[in-house]
Protein backbone atom coordinates (compact mmCIF):
# COMPACT_ATOMS: atom_id res chain seq x y z
CA UNK A 1 0.00 0.00 0.00
CA UNK A 2 1.30 3.36 -1.15
CA UNK A 3 1.64 6.13 1.84
CA UNK A 4 2.58 9.76 1.76
CA UNK A 5 6.14 9.14 2.62
CA UNK A 6 6.43 5.81 0.60
CA UNK A 7 4.90 5.91 -2.97
CA UNK A 8 5.05 2.40 -4.84
CA UNK A 9 8.05 1.10 -6.94
CA UNK A 10 9.73 3.33 -8.97
CA UNK A 11 13.15 4.24 -10.33
CA UNK A 12 14.60 6.00 -13.26
CA UNK A 13 18.28 5.29 -14.26
CA UNK A 14 20.49 7.14 -16.47
CA UNK A 15 22.71 5.50 -18.30
CA UNK A 16 24.61 7.50 -20.35
CA UNK A 17 21.43 9.67 -21.07
CA UNK A 18 19.42 6.78 -21.64
CA UNK A 19 16.55 7.02 -19.82
CA UNK A 20 14.63 4.10 -18.29
CA UNK A 21 11.61 3.81 -15.51
CA UNK A 22 12.04 0.63 -13.90
CA UNK A 23 8.41 -0.33 -12.63
CA UNK A 24 6.00 2.23 -12.14
CA UNK A 25 3.86 2.30 -9.16
CA UNK A 26 0.71 4.46 -8.55
CA UNK A 27 1.32 7.98 -8.51
CA UNK A 28 5.05 7.18 -10.53
CA UNK A 29 3.79 10.71 -12.59
CA UNK A 30 3.11 13.06 -9.18
CA UNK A 31 7.03 12.04 -7.91
CA UNK A 32 8.05 12.74 -11.53
CA UNK A 33 6.76 16.39 -10.63
CA UNK A 34 8.37 15.90 -6.81
CA UNK A 35 11.55 15.60 -7.74
CA UNK A 36 12.20 17.25 -10.83
CA UNK A 37 12.42 14.22 -12.76
CA UNK A 38 12.01 15.23 -17.05
CA UNK A 39 10.19 12.67 -19.38
CA UNK A 40 11.03 13.70 -22.30
CA UNK A 41 13.98 11.70 -22.68
CA UNK A 42 12.53 8.60 -20.89
CA UNK A 43 12.22 6.52 -24.15
CA UNK A 44 11.65 3.21 -22.53
CA UNK A 45 9.44 1.40 -19.44
CA UNK A 46 10.47 -1.62 -18.05
CA UNK A 47 7.60 -3.98 -16.04
CA UNK A 48 9.20 -6.47 -13.77
CA UNK A 49 5.37 -7.87 -13.17
CA UNK A 50 2.07 -7.28 -12.79
CA UNK A 51 1.15 -6.42 -8.88
CA UNK A 52 -0.31 -3.08 -8.53
CA UNK A 53 2.10 -1.25 -6.88
CA UNK A 54 4.49 -1.99 -9.91
CA UNK A 55 2.73 -1.21 -13.03
CA UNK A 56 -0.46 1.18 -12.11
CA UNK A 57 1.28 4.26 -13.04
CA UNK A 58 1.71 3.91 -16.10
CA UNK A 59 -1.95 4.84 -17.45
CA UNK A 60 -1.43 8.01 -16.02
CA UNK A 61 1.98 8.97 -17.41
CA UNK A 62 0.85 7.31 -20.76
CA UNK A 63 -1.99 9.84 -20.40
CA UNK A 64 0.27 12.71 -19.50
CA UNK A 65 3.07 12.39 -22.00
CA UNK A 66 0.11 13.10 -24.83
CA UNK A 67 -0.94 15.84 -23.04
CA UNK A 68 2.77 17.13 -22.79
CA UNK A 69 2.64 16.80 -26.68
CA UNK A 70 4.92 13.81 -26.82
CA UNK A 71 6.18 12.62 -30.75
CA UNK A 72 8.64 9.83 -30.36
CA UNK A 73 8.04 6.47 -29.56
CA UNK A 74 7.63 5.03 -26.05
CA UNK A 75 8.88 1.43 -25.63
CA UNK A 76 7.15 -0.76 -23.10
CA UNK A 77 8.58 -4.10 -21.74
CA UNK A 78 6.52 -6.58 -19.54
CA UNK A 79 4.32 -9.19 -19.54
CA UNK A 80 1.99 -9.49 -22.69
CA UNK A 81 -1.52 -9.58 -20.43
CA UNK A 82 0.28 -5.75 -19.63
CA UNK A 83 -0.52 -4.80 -23.03
CA UNK A 84 -3.78 -6.05 -22.93
CA UNK A 85 -4.63 -3.48 -20.38
CA UNK A 86 -2.79 -0.96 -21.94
CA UNK A 87 -4.67 -1.22 -25.02
CA UNK A 88 -8.06 -1.72 -23.26
CA UNK A 89 -7.28 1.80 -21.44
CA UNK A 90 -5.71 3.52 -25.03
CA UNK A 91 -9.54 2.51 -25.86
CA UNK A 92 -11.24 4.48 -23.53
CA UNK A 93 -9.54 7.74 -24.60
CA UNK A 94 -11.64 10.19 -26.79
CA UNK A 95 -8.50 11.67 -28.39
CA UNK A 96 -5.94 8.50 -28.80
CA UNK A 97 -2.56 9.49 -28.01
CA UNK A 98 -0.11 11.50 -30.16
CA UNK A 99 2.87 8.65 -30.66
CA UNK A 100 3.66 5.62 -30.94
CA UNK A 101 3.52 3.14 -27.93
CA UNK A 102 6.09 -0.24 -29.11
CA UNK A 103 5.12 -2.66 -26.67
CA UNK A 104 7.90 -5.31 -26.22
CA UNK A 105 6.41 -8.46 -24.05
CA UNK A 106 8.96 -10.37 -21.50
CA UNK A 107 9.43 -14.48 -21.59
CA UNK A 108 9.70 -14.92 -17.97
CA UNK A 109 12.10 -17.39 -19.28
CA UNK A 110 15.42 -17.46 -18.50
CA UNK A 111 18.00 -14.34 -18.86
CA UNK A 112 16.40 -12.91 -21.59
CA UNK A 113 18.35 -9.46 -24.07
CA UNK A 114 15.74 -7.06 -23.90
CA UNK A 115 17.30 -3.99 -25.21
CA UNK A 116 20.92 -3.28 -26.59
CA UNK A 117 22.03 -0.14 -28.07
CA UNK A 118 25.96 0.78 -29.02
CA UNK A 119 26.82 1.54 -25.66
CA UNK A 120 24.12 -0.46 -23.35
CA UNK A 121 22.92 -3.87 -23.26
CA UNK A 122 19.68 -4.97 -20.74
CA UNK A 123 18.70 -8.27 -19.84
CA UNK A 124 15.51 -9.90 -17.71
CA UNK A 125 16.20 -12.90 -15.59
CA UNK A 126 13.28 -14.65 -13.88
CA UNK A 127 13.03 -14.37 -10.11
CA UNK A 128 10.89 -16.04 -7.06
CA UNK A 129 7.07 -14.58 -6.66
CA UNK A 130 3.78 -15.11 -6.75
CA UNK A 131 3.21 -14.20 -10.27
CA UNK A 132 5.61 -14.41 -13.43
CA UNK A 133 8.05 -11.60 -12.57
CA UNK A 134 11.66 -10.76 -13.48
CA UNK A 135 14.64 -8.58 -12.58
CA UNK A 136 16.89 -6.90 -14.57
CA UNK A 137 20.27 -6.21 -15.48
CA UNK A 138 21.88 -3.19 -17.23
CA UNK A 139 25.69 -3.57 -18.62
CA UNK A 140 27.38 -1.15 -20.45
CA UNK A 141 29.47 -2.28 -23.19
CA UNK A 142 33.21 -1.80 -23.28
CA UNK A 143 33.98 1.58 -25.19
CA UNK A 144 36.19 2.19 -27.32
CA UNK A 145 39.89 3.46 -26.45
CA UNK A 146 39.98 7.16 -25.45
CA UNK A 147 42.85 8.73 -27.65
CA UNK A 148 45.61 11.18 -26.33
CA UNK A 149 45.22 14.47 -27.59
CA UNK A 150 48.40 15.02 -27.39
CA UNK A 151 49.62 12.68 -29.02
CA UNK A 152 47.37 13.33 -31.91
CA UNK A 153 48.53 16.72 -32.05
CA UNK A 154 52.37 15.70 -32.68
CA UNK A 155 51.64 12.57 -35.29
CA UNK A 156 49.31 13.70 -37.67
CA UNK A 157 47.23 11.05 -37.87
CA UNK A 158 44.47 10.12 -40.27
CA UNK A 159 41.08 10.64 -39.54
CA UNK A 160 40.57 7.44 -40.95
CA UNK A 161 42.99 5.60 -38.62
CA UNK A 162 41.07 6.75 -35.45
CA UNK A 163 38.86 4.27 -35.21
CA UNK A 164 41.00 1.85 -35.32
CA UNK A 165 43.12 3.20 -32.82
CA UNK A 166 40.40 3.33 -30.76
CA UNK A 167 39.42 -0.23 -31.04
CA UNK A 168 43.36 -1.36 -29.68
CA UNK A 169 45.41 -0.49 -33.63
CA UNK A 170 48.92 0.63 -33.32
CA UNK A 171 50.40 3.16 -36.18
CA UNK A 172 52.87 3.41 -38.12
CA UNK A 173 54.13 7.42 -38.94
CA UNK A 174 55.92 8.22 -42.57
CA UNK A 175 59.43 7.94 -41.09
CA UNK A 176 58.55 4.03 -40.22
CA UNK A 177 58.13 5.11 -36.73
CA UNK A 178 55.57 2.36 -34.67
CA UNK A 179 53.80 3.23 -31.72
CA UNK A 180 51.93 0.84 -29.98
CA UNK A 181 48.38 1.46 -29.32
CA UNK A 182 48.92 2.50 -25.25
CA UNK A 183 51.18 5.28 -26.37
CA UNK A 184 48.01 6.51 -28.60
CA UNK A 185 45.39 5.56 -26.36
CA UNK A 186 43.75 5.59 -21.91
CA UNK A 187 41.80 2.87 -21.35
CA UNK A 188 38.15 3.31 -21.64
CA UNK A 189 36.53 3.53 -18.48
CA UNK A 190 35.41 0.46 -17.22
CA UNK A 191 31.40 -0.92 -18.13
CA UNK A 192 29.57 -0.26 -15.06
CA UNK A 193 26.99 -2.32 -14.74
CA UNK A 194 23.15 -1.86 -12.01
CA UNK A 195 21.14 -5.17 -11.29
CA UNK A 196 17.69 -4.33 -10.33
CA UNK A 197 15.82 -7.23 -8.18
CA UNK A 198 12.26 -6.78 -7.85
CA UNK A 199 10.07 -8.52 -5.77
CA UNK A 200 11.25 -12.07 -4.82
CA UNK A 201 11.78 -14.61 -2.80
CA UNK A 202 15.28 -15.32 -2.08
CA UNK A 203 16.63 -17.02 -4.92
CA UNK A 204 20.08 -17.94 -4.94
CA UNK A 205 20.12 -18.59 -8.92
CA UNK A 206 20.14 -14.90 -9.51
CA UNK A 207 23.85 -14.77 -8.08
CA UNK A 208 25.22 -15.94 -11.08
CA UNK A 209 23.29 -13.03 -13.38
CA UNK A 210 23.79 -10.19 -11.28
CA UNK A 211 27.84 -11.14 -10.46
CA UNK A 212 30.00 -7.98 -9.39
CA UNK A 213 27.81 -5.45 -10.64
CA UNK A 214 28.14 -1.92 -9.19
CA UNK A 215 25.14 -1.48 -7.55
CA UNK A 216 22.66 -3.71 -7.00
CA UNK A 217 18.85 -3.01 -5.63
CA UNK A 218 17.14 -6.05 -3.91
CA UNK A 219 13.75 -5.87 -2.51
CA UNK A 220 13.41 -6.39 1.52
CA UNK A 221 9.83 -6.47 2.21
CA UNK A 222 10.35 -8.24 5.98
CA UNK A 223 12.76 -7.81 8.79
CA UNK A 224 13.76 -11.19 10.08
CA UNK A 225 11.03 -11.36 12.46
CA UNK A 226 8.68 -11.67 9.55
CA UNK A 227 10.63 -14.02 7.40
CA UNK A 228 8.10 -16.69 7.55
CA UNK A 229 5.70 -13.58 6.27
CA UNK A 230 8.24 -13.52 3.56
CA UNK A 231 8.48 -17.11 2.33
CA UNK A 232 4.69 -17.18 2.06
CA UNK A 233 4.05 -14.04 0.05
CA UNK A 234 7.18 -14.46 -2.40
CA UNK A 235 9.36 -11.48 -0.78
CA UNK A 236 12.73 -11.40 1.20
CA UNK A 237 14.17 -10.01 4.60
CA UNK A 238 16.79 -7.35 4.23
CA UNK A 239 19.05 -9.89 5.99
CA UNK A 240 18.13 -12.14 2.73
CA UNK A 241 19.02 -9.27 0.04
CA UNK A 242 22.27 -8.68 1.71
CA UNK A 243 22.87 -12.44 1.79
CA UNK A 244 22.63 -12.30 -1.99
CA UNK A 245 24.98 -9.09 -2.31
CA UNK A 246 27.62 -10.96 -0.74
CA UNK A 247 27.35 -13.95 -2.54
CA UNK A 248 27.17 -11.86 -5.45
CA UNK A 249 30.22 -9.76 -4.84
CA UNK A 250 28.29 -6.42 -5.72
CA UNK A 251 29.69 -3.32 -5.07
CA UNK A 252 26.84 -1.65 -3.45
CA UNK A 253 23.30 -2.75 -2.45
CA UNK A 254 20.27 -0.81 -1.91
CA UNK A 255 17.11 -2.59 -0.26
CA UNK A 256 13.92 -1.17 -0.86
CA UNK A 257 9.81 -2.25 -1.04
CA UNK A 258 9.33 -2.06 2.66
CA UNK A 259 6.19 -3.69 4.56
CA UNK A 260 4.17 -0.73 6.10
CA UNK A 261 4.34 -2.37 9.26
CA UNK A 262 8.07 -0.95 9.62
CA UNK A 263 7.64 2.20 10.01
CA UNK A 264 11.07 2.75 11.22
CA UNK A 265 13.33 1.40 8.54
CA UNK A 266 16.60 1.08 11.30
CA UNK A 267 15.85 -2.31 11.95
CA UNK A 268 16.13 -3.19 8.24
CA UNK A 269 19.05 -1.59 7.45
CA UNK A 270 20.21 -3.35 10.49
CA UNK A 271 20.19 -6.57 9.66
CA UNK A 272 21.01 -5.81 6.48
CA UNK A 273 24.77 -4.12 7.19
CA UNK A 274 25.27 -7.54 9.53
CA UNK A 275 26.04 -9.18 6.00
CA UNK A 276 26.77 -6.83 3.48
CA UNK A 277 28.14 -3.19 5.15
CA UNK A 278 27.99 -1.54 1.93
CA UNK A 279 23.93 -1.05 2.20
CA UNK A 280 21.65 1.47 1.76
CA UNK A 281 17.72 2.27 2.03
CA UNK A 282 15.94 3.34 -1.09
CA UNK A 283 13.66 6.15 0.30
CA UNK A 284 11.70 8.26 -1.93
CA UNK A 285 13.49 10.40 -3.95
CA UNK A 286 16.99 9.67 -3.17
CA UNK A 287 19.89 9.20 -6.27
CA UNK A 288 22.57 6.55 -6.55
CA UNK A 289 25.45 7.13 -8.67
CA UNK A 290 28.01 4.67 -10.11
CA UNK A 291 30.82 6.90 -10.91
CA UNK A 292 32.47 6.05 -14.12
CA UNK A 293 36.64 4.82 -13.01
CA UNK A 294 38.72 7.31 -15.21
CA UNK A 295 41.65 4.92 -15.86
CA UNK A 296 43.97 8.15 -17.36
CA UNK A 297 46.56 8.09 -14.72
CA UNK A 298 46.42 4.45 -14.72
CA UNK B 1 -1.96 16.34 -14.75
CA UNK B 2 -1.85 15.36 -10.70
CA UNK B 3 0.91 17.38 -8.68
CA UNK B 4 2.59 16.93 -5.65
CA UNK B 5 -0.07 19.62 -4.65
CA UNK B 6 -2.78 19.17 -6.32
CA UNK B 7 -3.90 15.43 -6.96
CA UNK B 8 -6.67 14.45 -9.46
CA UNK B 9 -10.51 14.53 -9.32
CA UNK B 10 -11.87 12.77 -5.40
CA UNK B 11 -14.22 13.31 -3.24
CA UNK B 12 -15.87 11.51 -0.05
CA UNK B 13 -19.15 12.39 0.62
CA UNK B 14 -21.06 11.26 3.74
CA UNK B 15 -24.55 11.86 4.19
CA UNK B 16 -25.90 10.27 7.53
CA UNK B 17 -22.54 7.58 7.95
CA UNK B 18 -23.13 6.55 4.16
CA UNK B 19 -19.70 6.95 2.51
CA UNK B 20 -19.79 7.72 -0.92
CA UNK B 21 -16.42 8.14 -3.30
CA UNK B 22 -17.03 10.96 -5.84
CA UNK B 23 -14.69 9.98 -8.69
CA UNK B 24 -11.14 8.30 -8.28
CA UNK B 25 -8.30 9.77 -9.82
CA UNK B 26 -4.87 8.45 -9.39
CA UNK B 27 -2.83 8.71 -6.11
CA UNK B 28 -6.51 8.67 -4.31
CA UNK B 29 -5.67 6.15 -1.72
CA UNK B 30 -2.46 7.86 -1.05
CA UNK B 31 -5.01 10.99 -0.34
CA UNK B 32 -7.22 8.57 1.95
CA UNK B 33 -4.16 8.20 4.31
CA UNK B 34 -2.57 11.72 4.29
CA UNK B 35 -6.15 12.79 5.18
CA UNK B 36 -6.82 10.41 7.32
CA UNK B 37 -9.83 9.17 5.77
CA UNK B 38 -11.44 5.81 6.87
CA UNK B 39 -12.70 3.48 4.04
CA UNK B 40 -14.17 0.51 5.96
CA UNK B 41 -17.69 2.14 5.52
CA UNK B 42 -16.88 3.59 2.00
CA UNK B 43 -19.38 1.12 0.30
CA UNK B 44 -20.07 3.28 -3.14
CA UNK B 45 -17.75 4.51 -5.62
CA UNK B 46 -19.52 6.65 -8.56
CA UNK B 47 -16.95 7.77 -11.69
CA UNK B 48 -18.58 10.16 -13.81
CA UNK B 49 -16.44 9.33 -16.81
CA UNK B 50 -13.47 7.28 -17.89
CA UNK B 51 -10.88 9.99 -18.26
CA UNK B 52 -7.94 9.36 -16.26
CA UNK B 53 -7.65 11.94 -13.52
CA UNK B 54 -11.18 11.06 -12.45
CA UNK B 55 -11.02 6.83 -12.32
CA UNK B 56 -7.40 5.49 -12.46
CA UNK B 57 -7.10 5.43 -8.64
CA UNK B 58 -9.99 3.09 -8.47
CA UNK B 59 -7.55 -0.01 -9.65
CA UNK B 60 -5.32 0.32 -6.32
CA UNK B 61 -8.35 1.00 -3.91
CA UNK B 62 -9.67 -2.20 -5.18
CA UNK B 63 -6.61 -3.83 -4.64
CA UNK B 64 -6.15 -2.27 -0.85
CA UNK B 65 -9.10 -2.90 -0.14
CA UNK B 66 -8.53 -6.45 -0.45
CA UNK B 67 -4.84 -6.83 1.52
CA UNK B 68 -6.91 -4.69 4.01
CA UNK B 69 -9.18 -7.83 4.71
CA UNK B 70 -12.29 -6.19 3.18
CA UNK B 71 -15.37 -8.69 2.99
CA UNK B 72 -18.69 -6.47 2.47
CA UNK B 73 -19.11 -5.81 -1.41
CA UNK B 74 -18.06 -2.74 -2.73
CA UNK B 75 -20.74 -1.29 -5.19
CA UNK B 76 -19.53 0.73 -8.23
CA UNK B 77 -21.25 3.02 -10.65
CA UNK B 78 -19.52 4.54 -13.94
CA UNK B 79 -19.95 3.54 -17.84
CA UNK B 80 -19.98 -0.32 -18.75
CA UNK B 81 -16.62 0.30 -20.19
CA UNK B 82 -14.91 0.60 -16.56
CA UNK B 83 -16.44 -2.80 -15.65
CA UNK B 84 -14.34 -4.50 -18.43
CA UNK B 85 -11.48 -2.45 -17.17
CA UNK B 86 -11.90 -3.77 -13.94
CA UNK B 87 -12.65 -7.02 -14.86
CA UNK B 88 -9.21 -7.10 -16.83
CA UNK B 89 -7.10 -5.66 -13.68
CA UNK B 90 -8.84 -8.68 -11.22
CA UNK B 91 -8.03 -11.19 -14.31
CA UNK B 92 -4.27 -10.39 -13.16
CA UNK B 93 -4.68 -11.06 -9.12
CA UNK B 94 -3.25 -14.05 -8.57
CA UNK B 95 -5.31 -14.27 -5.14
CA UNK B 96 -8.42 -12.29 -6.19
CA UNK B 97 -9.89 -10.12 -4.05
CA UNK B 98 -11.82 -11.28 -1.24
CA UNK B 99 -14.78 -9.16 -1.57
CA UNK B 100 -17.52 -8.75 -3.97
CA UNK B 101 -17.65 -6.09 -6.83
CA UNK B 102 -21.06 -5.22 -8.10
CA UNK B 103 -20.76 -3.16 -11.09
CA UNK B 104 -23.84 -0.49 -12.04
CA UNK B 105 -23.65 0.86 -15.57
CA UNK B 106 -24.60 4.41 -15.97
CA UNK B 107 -26.58 5.24 -18.93
CA UNK B 108 -25.47 8.78 -19.12
CA UNK B 109 -29.37 9.73 -20.48
CA UNK B 110 -31.10 12.41 -18.76
CA UNK B 111 -32.06 12.14 -14.78
CA UNK B 112 -31.56 8.79 -13.61
CA UNK B 113 -32.35 7.16 -9.63
CA UNK B 114 -28.68 5.56 -9.31
CA UNK B 115 -28.86 4.53 -5.52
CA UNK B 116 -31.86 4.43 -2.96
CA UNK B 117 -32.47 4.26 0.55
CA UNK B 118 -34.33 4.99 3.56
CA UNK B 119 -32.51 8.18 4.06
CA UNK B 120 -31.19 8.99 0.51
CA UNK B 121 -31.64 9.29 -2.69
CA UNK B 122 -28.64 9.76 -5.77
CA UNK B 123 -29.33 10.74 -9.14
CA UNK B 124 -26.91 11.07 -12.10
CA UNK B 125 -27.48 13.47 -14.96
CA UNK B 126 -25.46 14.35 -17.92
CA UNK B 127 -22.86 16.69 -18.99
CA UNK B 128 -21.43 18.16 -21.68
CA UNK B 129 -17.91 16.85 -21.92
CA UNK B 130 -15.78 14.84 -24.91
CA UNK B 131 -16.62 11.32 -23.56
CA UNK B 132 -20.43 10.46 -21.60
CA UNK B 133 -19.86 12.26 -18.42
CA UNK B 134 -22.33 12.87 -15.47
CA UNK B 135 -22.87 14.48 -12.68
CA UNK B 136 -24.80 13.68 -9.37
CA UNK B 137 -27.20 14.95 -7.12
CA UNK B 138 -27.52 13.55 -3.28
CA UNK B 139 -30.78 13.71 -1.92
CA UNK B 140 -31.87 12.98 1.48
CA UNK B 141 -34.77 12.05 2.14
CA UNK B 142 -37.66 14.15 4.31
CA UNK B 143 -37.51 12.75 7.44
CA UNK B 144 -40.01 11.53 10.08
CA UNK B 145 -40.77 14.19 12.61
CA UNK B 146 -38.91 14.09 16.02
CA UNK B 147 -40.47 13.56 19.08
CA UNK B 148 -40.92 15.67 21.98
CA UNK B 149 -39.51 13.78 24.98
CA UNK B 150 -40.73 16.10 27.53
CA UNK B 151 -44.42 15.18 26.13
CA UNK B 152 -43.87 11.39 25.80
CA UNK B 153 -42.43 11.08 29.60
CA UNK B 154 -45.56 12.56 30.82
CA UNK B 155 -48.06 11.43 28.82
CA UNK B 156 -47.09 7.58 28.99
CA UNK B 157 -47.81 6.89 25.10
CA UNK B 158 -47.65 3.08 24.20
CA UNK B 159 -44.72 2.66 22.04
CA UNK B 160 -46.98 1.27 18.98
CA UNK B 161 -48.12 4.40 18.63
CA UNK B 162 -44.66 6.45 18.04
CA UNK B 163 -43.90 5.84 14.34
CA UNK B 164 -47.41 6.93 13.52
CA UNK B 165 -46.71 10.35 15.61
CA UNK B 166 -43.95 10.72 13.96
CA UNK B 167 -45.54 10.53 10.86
CA UNK B 168 -47.98 13.13 11.71
CA UNK B 169 -50.44 11.24 13.82
CA UNK B 170 -51.93 12.88 17.12
CA UNK B 171 -52.51 11.22 20.22
CA UNK B 172 -55.92 10.94 22.66
CA UNK B 173 -55.17 9.67 25.94
CA UNK B 174 -57.38 7.41 28.56
CA UNK B 175 -59.11 10.43 29.44
CA UNK B 176 -59.99 11.40 26.15
CA UNK B 177 -57.70 14.52 26.19
CA UNK B 178 -56.75 15.27 22.30
CA UNK B 179 -53.21 16.62 21.77
CA UNK B 180 -52.25 17.53 18.50
CA UNK B 181 -49.34 16.11 16.45
CA UNK B 182 -47.61 19.96 16.56
CA UNK B 183 -47.47 19.23 20.36
CA UNK B 184 -45.99 16.10 20.47
CA UNK B 185 -43.19 16.24 17.94
CA UNK B 186 -40.77 18.52 15.98
CA UNK B 187 -40.24 19.59 12.91
CA UNK B 188 -37.85 17.12 11.15
CA UNK B 189 -34.27 18.49 10.20
CA UNK B 190 -34.89 19.77 6.29
CA UNK B 191 -33.50 17.46 3.90
CA UNK B 192 -30.07 18.65 2.80
CA UNK B 193 -28.59 18.20 -1.04
CA UNK B 194 -25.21 18.09 -2.63
CA UNK B 195 -24.85 18.09 -6.32
CA UNK B 196 -21.62 17.59 -8.00
CA UNK B 197 -21.11 18.22 -11.69
CA UNK B 198 -17.87 16.96 -13.05
CA UNK B 199 -15.89 18.05 -16.32
CA UNK B 200 -18.24 19.96 -18.33
CA UNK B 201 -18.87 22.72 -20.63
CA UNK B 202 -21.46 25.45 -19.38
CA UNK B 203 -24.09 23.68 -19.49
CA UNK B 204 -27.80 25.71 -18.31
CA UNK B 205 -29.81 22.35 -18.55
CA UNK B 206 -28.38 20.88 -15.70
CA UNK B 207 -29.84 23.86 -13.51
CA UNK B 208 -33.56 22.16 -13.29
CA UNK B 209 -31.57 19.60 -11.71
CA UNK B 210 -29.34 21.39 -9.20
CA UNK B 211 -31.88 24.03 -8.54
CA UNK B 212 -31.49 25.32 -4.77
CA UNK B 213 -28.83 22.51 -3.25
CA UNK B 214 -27.68 23.08 -0.34
CA UNK B 215 -23.79 22.44 -1.38
CA UNK B 216 -22.89 22.48 -5.31
CA UNK B 217 -20.05 21.14 -6.69
CA UNK B 218 -18.57 22.87 -10.28
CA UNK B 219 -15.45 22.30 -11.52
CA UNK B 220 -14.21 25.78 -13.17
CA UNK B 221 -10.98 24.11 -15.07
CA UNK B 222 -10.32 28.05 -16.58
CA UNK B 223 -10.14 31.51 -15.71
CA UNK B 224 -12.02 34.12 -18.43
CA UNK B 225 -8.90 34.20 -20.66
CA UNK B 226 -8.94 30.87 -21.37
CA UNK B 227 -13.02 30.88 -22.32
CA UNK B 228 -12.36 29.58 -25.78
CA UNK B 229 -9.79 26.37 -24.50
CA UNK B 230 -12.55 25.79 -21.74
CA UNK B 231 -15.22 25.81 -24.76
CA UNK B 232 -12.59 23.50 -27.07
CA UNK B 233 -11.71 21.50 -24.51
CA UNK B 234 -15.25 20.35 -22.26
CA UNK B 235 -14.54 22.83 -19.62
CA UNK B 236 -15.79 25.71 -17.66
CA UNK B 237 -14.46 28.89 -16.35
CA UNK B 238 -14.78 30.10 -13.23
CA UNK B 239 -17.38 32.74 -13.47
CA UNK B 240 -19.30 29.81 -15.74
CA UNK B 241 -19.54 27.85 -12.67
CA UNK B 242 -20.67 30.87 -10.73
CA UNK B 243 -22.98 31.48 -13.30
CA UNK B 244 -24.94 28.12 -13.03
CA UNK B 245 -24.88 28.38 -9.09
CA UNK B 246 -26.35 31.61 -9.29
CA UNK B 247 -28.95 30.80 -12.03
CA UNK B 248 -29.80 27.69 -9.97
CA UNK B 249 -29.98 29.76 -6.28
CA UNK B 250 -27.44 26.89 -4.68
CA UNK B 251 -27.07 27.85 -1.09
CA UNK B 252 -23.05 27.11 -1.36
CA UNK B 253 -20.61 27.15 -4.55
CA UNK B 254 -17.44 25.22 -4.65
CA UNK B 255 -14.91 24.98 -7.78
CA UNK B 256 -11.97 22.74 -8.56
CA UNK B 257 -10.23 20.77 -11.25
CA UNK B 258 -7.80 23.78 -11.82
CA UNK B 259 -5.80 23.73 -14.50
CA UNK B 260 -2.00 23.85 -14.45
CA UNK B 261 -1.57 26.75 -15.52
CA UNK B 262 -3.06 28.47 -13.08
CA UNK B 263 -0.47 28.50 -9.72
CA UNK B 264 -2.20 31.24 -8.00
CA UNK B 265 -5.83 30.19 -7.74
CA UNK B 266 -6.80 33.67 -6.99
CA UNK B 267 -8.02 34.94 -9.94
CA UNK B 268 -10.52 31.80 -10.37
CA UNK B 269 -11.81 32.47 -6.77
CA UNK B 270 -12.27 36.70 -7.65
CA UNK B 271 -13.67 35.61 -10.90
CA UNK B 272 -16.16 33.27 -9.35
CA UNK B 273 -16.89 35.28 -6.37
CA UNK B 274 -18.31 38.55 -8.75
CA UNK B 275 -20.99 36.74 -9.72
CA UNK B 276 -21.96 34.45 -6.93
CA UNK B 277 -20.20 35.45 -3.57
CA UNK B 278 -20.37 32.63 -1.45
CA UNK B 279 -17.96 30.46 -3.69
CA UNK B 280 -14.85 28.82 -1.96
CA UNK B 281 -11.92 26.71 -3.66
CA UNK B 282 -11.68 22.59 -3.57
CA UNK B 283 -8.28 22.68 -2.24
CA UNK B 284 -6.78 18.97 -1.12
CA UNK B 285 -7.41 17.67 1.76
CA UNK B 286 -10.63 20.52 2.71
CA UNK B 287 -13.95 19.89 3.76
CA UNK B 288 -17.22 21.25 3.56
CA UNK B 289 -20.31 20.39 5.78
CA UNK B 290 -23.89 21.30 5.28
CA UNK B 291 -25.11 21.08 9.04
CA UNK B 292 -28.69 19.79 9.62
CA UNK B 293 -31.12 22.61 10.45
CA UNK B 294 -32.26 22.21 13.95
CA UNK B 295 -35.93 23.12 13.96
CA UNK B 296 -36.81 22.49 17.33
CA UNK B 297 -36.88 26.18 17.96
CA UNK B 298 -39.26 27.04 15.37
Amino acid sequence: MPTPERFSTAQVLNVLERFFLIDCGEGTQIQFRKFKIKTGKLNHILISHLHGDHFLGIFGIISTFSLLNRKHPLHIYGPYKLKQLIDNFLSTMDRGIGYEIVFHALSYNGFELVFEDDKLEVYSFPLRHRVPTCGFLFKEKIRLRSLRKDMLDVLNIPIKELHGIREGNGFTDKEGTVYSNKQLTYEPPKPRSYAFVSDTAKKEGIVEYIKGVDLLYHEATYAEEGKKRAKDTGHSTAKQAAEIASKAGVKQLVIGHFSNRYKNLDILLQEAIEVFPNTQLAIDGIEFSVKAENNRNQ
